[in-house]
């Protein structure tokens, strides 16, 4: 039986989403085609909006509308220009979102420094990939008192956070890594042993 | 902290999917920021075009290309006009995509006929509104000789059959139901006990 080719290219279109295989694709095709007709045109808009309009910040690398970017010597964003945040510190992670993550549940005022990923040589990500050349440009311009690595607790964000650290000894510059441990509201029963195992050997008194 | 608008505008637009909240959007967005333009940009064609280039089949209700409407007295499609296919059975689903599930897993060649929805007066969808007027039209015309309910096993589809079953006493007709019970490959242990109860009570001799 010969289904709707329009359908069809939308569900194949539909599984670059990440988590989302042929079954779920199919499921928000046939759901789409039921909904509002308006909804559907603002979501094929705005992808292609993000397509156009988007691009990083040559200094932090977080992403910027591009009617956002401060025209001074380079594309600078709100963040890299602002003059109440202490340059002194800057936080390293791996994605622009774990900037905005960072940004709003902590008091942090400090600069950020995004890398495009975290080094995983067997997918081509290697040191230069991810933008460590652009992070020691950043590190020789000085005046940077502490690094703190943000990056994720995978292996892949340990091995960076490893990199940074062993490229740090060339600077006069301090080295941080976010903490490690039990999840707040975290039960015990749902961890896996590697993260009890390593909160229990860096369990602190009381 | 300023999110990029357009960034914020996709992931708004991206809940409109089923089951994506604003966390698995905001997952989906930063993950297709990063990925293939073309790409996106296909999929974003892909959701205009079928808000344009898709219709029901006045007769069956399956969706169709546009370009694919037979023209003839009504929109009719490629299963409504077939010559080798059975029209004395109709089997009544809720939805398209139960027709291609059914007509791909199954040998059936008869005719098809989807409601839009099941009923469910709460939500407004009423027998009118899922199209029962459409339904007894069909079986005004006569020549059915068996109605096939295949609506989901969910108290709506019940009740969806059980109104079709009283419908269908006005007019010389056989009605049948889909066979429930534990599916195929299925564990015991992760059935719900309706389920489970309902396959026992109709248990068959071997």
């Amino acid at each position: 039986m010969k289904e709707s080719k329009n359908l069809n290219d939308l569900i194949d279109a539909l599984t670059i989403l990440p988590g989302i295989g042929r079954k779920s694709a199919q499921r928000m095709a046939y759901k789409l085609i039921r909904s509002n007709k308006e909804k559907t045109l603002n979501l094929s808009d705005k992808l292609a909006n993000i397509t156009k309009n988007i691009s990083n910040c040559k200094i932090c690398g977080i992403y910027l509308d591009n009617e956002d970017i401060i025209e001074q010597t380079d594309d600078n964003c709100h963040l890299c220009v602002a003059q109440n945040r202490n340059p002194s510190q800057v936080c390293v992670t791996e994605s622009p979102a774990d900037v905005y993550m960072i940004d709003n549940s902590t008091d942090y005022k400090g600069y950020y420094f995004v890398l495009t990923g975290s080094l995983s040589p067997l997918d081509g990500r290697g040191p230069v990939e991810i933008g460590m050349k652009r992070l020691e440009a950043r590190l020789e311009k000085g005046n940077i008192n502490e690094l703190i690595l943000a990056t994720s607790t995978t292996i892949e964000g340990e091995a960076t956070a490893h990199y940074i650290q062993q490229l740090s000894k060339n600077y006069d510059v301090r080295v941080s890594r976010i903490a490690f441990g039990i999840p707040l509201n975290g039960e015990l029963g749902y961890l896996d042993s590697e993260t009890i195992s390593h909160a229990f050997n860096e369990r602190k008194d009381l």
